[in-house]
């Protein structure tokens, strides 16, 4: 699939260039097969005729499917609607657990550049749930450092609800060091959970190994549709459901299992996961080709979070000083090159980056910021188009940031 | 779409005959066309690139689609993963919304019906949220009368939160007097949800004209795909949102809008309110068929629930006296006949329903009781199919119901 399948949207003028696969990627023909294929028949897989006994197998074989290509136990596979529901189940499910079971236990460690599917869940909790928060501070690269965490943990450790804290950053693509985080939970006897919706798409996850507690994916973020997810969930982890009515999903989770979604779930992560080394090898190599031209053309770029192996292979981030990010998107778009300022999730907000004001970036200048982010179906001419255009591109958006700057009084 | 769709399940074998439609029914080729469709595209309807801006067109239109086709403003439909997560929204959001207001307000009036998504969710609430219930009691033809409802209210007033009672009973057909009993609790100035998950395929819902606050539906109970549904609520309902992160759904609701999903759920409702008069007509002519030749074959049946309109076209329910469920659901299923017990949310649970319970109906007749339901692609060779094998599946579960009770000590 290349990205001339979002040609429809522009009325057949050229193909636009997506450089957004951070927000959402194509879905692989496998996965699109596999839900066609499953859209022909019937069967809710909760029924005990025939057609239900065939659509649990096919969950199950999902289940199975996407345990094994995550180093995971098919019981540790709690299917959901999505990265923010899987998220919300964890943070909220966990700390109700904790909390039940020990009223002292109310403390949320999170870190500093979480996604807002966990900030705001955590947020909800402090204002309605009596929970407390500490924000676990990052350093320039955006990564949480073990020793952070267990001095927090070393403080608190009577009040330690749980530990959330993302395996791979949604917007700078910092990879954080999630096994050794994990263990220092563990040295605490905290559950902890991470948020690994990007870092599955691009990295090898294996649940078991990294001793985590609770882990969170969304299909769409791997080539499969959108609307669906899963909770990685040790069976010895205590959380209370937040969907109830029926306790499908071993009384975790309720709501009649999506056969054909979780089918396509599946066969996304097969195939992502097959071609898992190959593609972070050609992703890693187009991304530095990226960030070798983006500064080529604009000295004074400056690349936000780290470079090599611990940044995720399918992310570049961007400042470009003196310039505002939705100016920068919007005239990309208008050249077809389609990317983002930050997570799509808050697309739109004219704010800047908790991201990157976590990481020290001045906020004046973190609203100057450009996410480009690839994936499977991303090629050198992806790369190629970008730099055609991003030249007069930065320039127009220079030129209106200090219009606008003059009409604000030179703020 | 005929049956013949469930035909893989078996293997070649002839297809089963279908008769388990309230559990879930065919996709429609409509809806099945319209994701695919967009299954080609890319495009999270968040971000502000052309494609994102597509992908938003799709949402909105499908909400539009929808909103005009249940009565409802565009902005009163909130995308969600189904009827579960819209049940549970409707019914912890407003309860916590009503509770934060005026925290005498936590009495809950469900009727003693509902669907486990509701029921469940109630029951939590009061284990964990401090929540009081009233279950409404129901008539011998599982109705709650609105003088039940405001006889209730008269008592508890200062203490209500919301009332929940579902437009239809998925087990048994029966059609609540939604609009008399929504009167009732604005009278009350009391918030009321619904489930209409099972109305939505089979009755015309408007959402403005029956009073309700909020009403649950599912994608896939009229054709359109599992994992979608929507939560119908006014403008002014107040309502805590369950799933925080990005606040996608009128702040009400996080996680990235599937737009395939909507789509197809739009383009299934489309068909299904298109057709809902002929249809119905049509399903009721094959219920009553479906009726007459069950007590033809089994004079000592007895249909429970009410007859005519005060009854869903597609239900049939009925108890037969000496036999257990779950041995006429396997005996019909070995016959290539494919219907419920009950629920499909708590099959294989050996207790017997709640439903039925609450109707007055002696716990152990309870349990030897069958769902007939009936879809779009029902037929009068489904019934003749039934038919042919129903007279030798009664005596054999008779058989084994009274050696069972022999072996259990004559129970």
């Amino acid at each position: 699939m290349t990205s001339a399948s979002t040609g429809s949207a522009h009325n057949g003028a050229a193909s636009p260039v997506y450089l957004d696969h951070a927000a959402t990627t194509p879905m692989l023909p496998a996965a699109i097969e596999a839900m066609t294929a499953v859209f022909g028949t019937v069967g809710n897989a909760s029924s005990l005729h025939g057609s239900g006994r065939a659509a649990r197998r096919r969950v199950e074989e999902a289940r199975e499917s996407i345990a094994a290509n995550l180093g995971a136990r098919p019981s540790e596979v709690i299917f959901t609607s999505g990265g923010t529901e899987s998220d919300n189940l964890a943070v909220k499910g966990i700390y109700w657990a904790r909390r039940d079971a020990d009223s002292r236990r109310r403390r949320i460690f999170a870190s500093a550049v979480e996604h807002h599917a966990v900030l705001d869940a955590v947020e909800w909790l402090v204002q309605h749930e009596g929970a407390e928060v500490t924000w676990l501070p990052v350093d320039d690269n955006g990564a949480v450092h073990p020793e952070t965490l267990r001095a927090e943990l070393a403080v608190h450790a009577d009040e330690a609800a749980l530990v959330t804290i993302m395996w791979a950053n949604n917007e700078v693509g910092t990879i954080m060091p999630i096994a050794e985080l994990a263990q220092v939970a563990r040295d605490f006897d905290v559950p902890i959970h991470s948020d690994a919706v990007q870092a599955a798409a691009q990295l090898s996850i294996d649940f078991a190994a990294s001793g985590l507690s609770a882990a969170s994916i969304a299909a769409h973020k791997f080539g499969g549709p959108l609307g669906v997810g899963a909770l990685l969930i040790g069976r010895q982890v205590p959380c209370v459901p937040l969907l109830h009515g029926g306790g499908h999903e071993r009384d975790l989770r309720s709501g009649t299992p999506d056969t054909a979604a979780v089918v396509g779930m599946a066969a996304a992560l097969r195939v992502t996961v097959e071609d898992l080394d190959s593609r972070a090898l050609h992703l890693a190599g187009l991304r530095d080709q990226l960030i070798d031209g983006v500064r080529a053309v604009a000295p004074d770029a400056v690349l936000n979070g780290p470079v090599g192996d611990a940044r995720l292979p399918g992310n570049a981030h961007f400042t470009f000083p003196g310039c505002e990010g939705d100016s920068l998107l919007m005239l990309l778009d208008a050249a077809s090159i389609e990317c983002s300022t930050g997570s799509a999730c808050t697309a739109g907000v004219a704010r800047p980056s908790h991201v990157l004001i976590a990481m020290g970036v001045e906020p004046g200048a973190a609203r100057g910021s450009l996410r480009f982010s690839l994936g499977a179906s991303s090629t050198r001419a992806d790369i190629d188009a970008l730099m055609a255009v991003l030249p007069q591109v930065v320039d127009r958006a220079k030129a209106a940031g200090l219009a606008g700057a003059g009409a604000k009084g030179g703020r």
